[in-house]
């Protein structure tokens, strides 16, 4: 294995690099591309795996599996750059915590430990920081994990907004689990763990220029535990993905698209809360697209949805677990739904994002 | 194990918190904080570790220890805020993978896999962006660590400065070492394995306002391979830092005051390179205080030290490897250095830095 960079193969050739298709109407980034939506997957695949060749491995997913002695562990990072820092519900503190649990989670693995790297901003106060700081230690404690490493940057004020956060994490996979959106298959059952569209609305009631009034807060928690209890019902969990940025219909579009099924949906079945539909409407928004922190979607066999969906219901974060839909032989790599009046749209992959810096 | 914050201990009362005398100097976040210095320490120990209670385990060190199944990992973070995003010698996508690498490499570890989290600000250009991303991707394919997993997020035009990546690694320990801070020990040699305080002068050489001539490339680079040569050398390494941020005197300070040793250096031994001196003097900085990317110290028994001078000279990364000083009964937790005049100073742990920005 060589270990200095002159023995390096190159990646691409720079020199001819040339801005790919998908990526050319803009030769800059722009909001949508941290949307977690079309464009944040064109840069994936246009822009970040070629530079990276053959350095990159899988899909470079929410959460990597790595084999290593007699375990599986699962690993997962993410950066949290949610605004404002607190919103009704929660803090940045706690999505950082609960963000990597629910990655780590949704490979099936309870969460070892965790890194917290702060990115901090020239003039923050620090009793603003301390704040922030106690919600990653009461989630992490919450959740069970223990922060082990870290590291700390400051930037000069005017760049950064505060607090940056980025968490990664270690997880111990389940033996029991072979948890992958590959598995996802025809005739699987879709279930939601609970109402829809509630962080994205928390965070926007309070953004600056938007105030609304609402008693909608963030549903930012650590899915680990739930997860647990639908293992430990013996079902054969196909596939599990939190619905963050993008939404229900974001996640279910790469889905689809990595198991290559197609998914149907049932509108009328939504877990919509009525302040989140009112919030929705006046924002001119849509509920499936909005973002959760503390939602997961089950794939699994119909013949196991019942017990799967009994032990979630028993869990306090599935009470209103419910089924939104089937995966079907019809339109591969595409989501429908049926609307209330009868009809069928397609559910889109969003293209950039509509609610900007939501986690 | 609880799993809803509704469940969680309070870490501290954060209602009668208030901002403990080290850190009150200044109510809000300075540029110090993130220097690597007396300034970062006392942000961990004053606010950080409170805050996160016993959800934070041992020191928040650079690399984490876990031992899970039958084998023993090294566990790391850090982000890079670097300015300029380029400079002679290497980008802020190297910096970024030899970083973690480094911080494996110093437990004894092998990195195995490694995750890539990047902000972005609205308006980079995707040219800018692949080129770091190759930066990246070369360093990994060179380092041989395979990129896993990644995330990326956009935050508004004038807030964060083009890119900051954060990276986390894992690595395998290797069976045979036990390197910590904590073994260092009276009578032991530190080594230093090539010039210093070379990368923060390639970086200032070309900040805005401050160019000046030099032909001084960082020293950006892959640690890992050069310390298995030291441990296959059969010698028992005591401890193992790379002097970052805040230079070789922070990174002895922190040994110092970790393992209870004092540590006495002699200043005409210091392996400095003439442009460096320059440089340096020119900046009225000490290059003792200055960062390095890809150097190491290592704390052996006197014993043991020529062999392991010999297996690092013998390696391109080790090749100016020279003994700086011992570990020494006197003044404990203390670093002192021999002057070229035959005076004795004290060579303190830096407060804030010298040189912000520089990783």
């Amino acid at each position: 294995m060589p270990d200095t960079p002159a023995e390096a193969d190159t990646a691409i050739d720079m020199e001819s690099w040339v801005c790919p298709a998908p990526l050319r109407d803009s030769p800059n980034i722009v909001m949508g591309h941290g949307g977690g939506g079309a464009m944040s997957a064109e840069l994936i695949e246009h822009l970040f795996l070629p530079a990276f060749g053959r350095a990159a491995e899988a899909g470079m997913g929410d959460s990597a599996v790595l084999d290593v002695g007699n375990v599986r562990l699962a690993f997962s990072t993410d950066s949290f750059v949610v605004k404002p820092l607190s919103f009704p519900g929660g803090t940045i503190g706690d999505l950082a915590v609960n963000g990597t649990v629910n990655d780590l989670a949704m490979a099936g693995a309870r969460p070892l430990v965790m890194s917290t790297a702060f990115i901090l901003e020239e003039g923050t106060s620090l009793d603003d920081l301390a704040r922030v700081a106690q919600a990653v230690g009461t989630a992490a404690m919450a959740a069970g994990v223990k922060l082990v490493t870290g590291d700390t940057k400051v930037v000069d004020a005017g760049h950064g907004d505060g607090v940056y956060i980025n968490t990664a994490g270690i997880g111990l996979i389940d033996e029991r689990a072979d948890i992958r959106p590959q598995r996802a298959t025809e005739g699987d059952v879709v279930i939601v763990s609970g109402d829809i569209g509630v962080h994205g609305v928390a965070v926007m009631s309070c953004r600056e220029g938007l105030e609304f009034g609402t008693t909608v807060a963030s549903d930012t928690a650590p899915l680990h535990g739930l997860v647990a209890a639908m293992i430990d019902t013996g079902a054969d969990i196909h596939a599990l993905r939190d619905p963050t940025r993008g939404g229900v219909a974001a996640t279910l579009n790469e889905i689809a698209k990595t198991a290559d099924v197609g998914i149907s949906l049932d509108e009328r079945t939504f877990p919509i809360p009525a302040e989140v539909r009112d919030a929705c409407g006046l924002l001119g928004l849509d509920p499936l697209y909005v973002a959760n922190e503390g939602k997961l979607l089950a794939f699994v066999a119909p013949t196991e949805a019942d017990r799967v969906l009994t032990a979630m219901r028993a869990h306090p974060l599935g009470a209103h677990a419910t089924v939104i839909g089937r995966c079907v032989a019809e339109h591969p790599k595409m989501v429908s739904a049926k609307t209330a009046l009868g009809g069928t749209r397609v559910v889109d992959l969003p293209i950039g994002e509509q609610l900007p810096r939501i986690c």
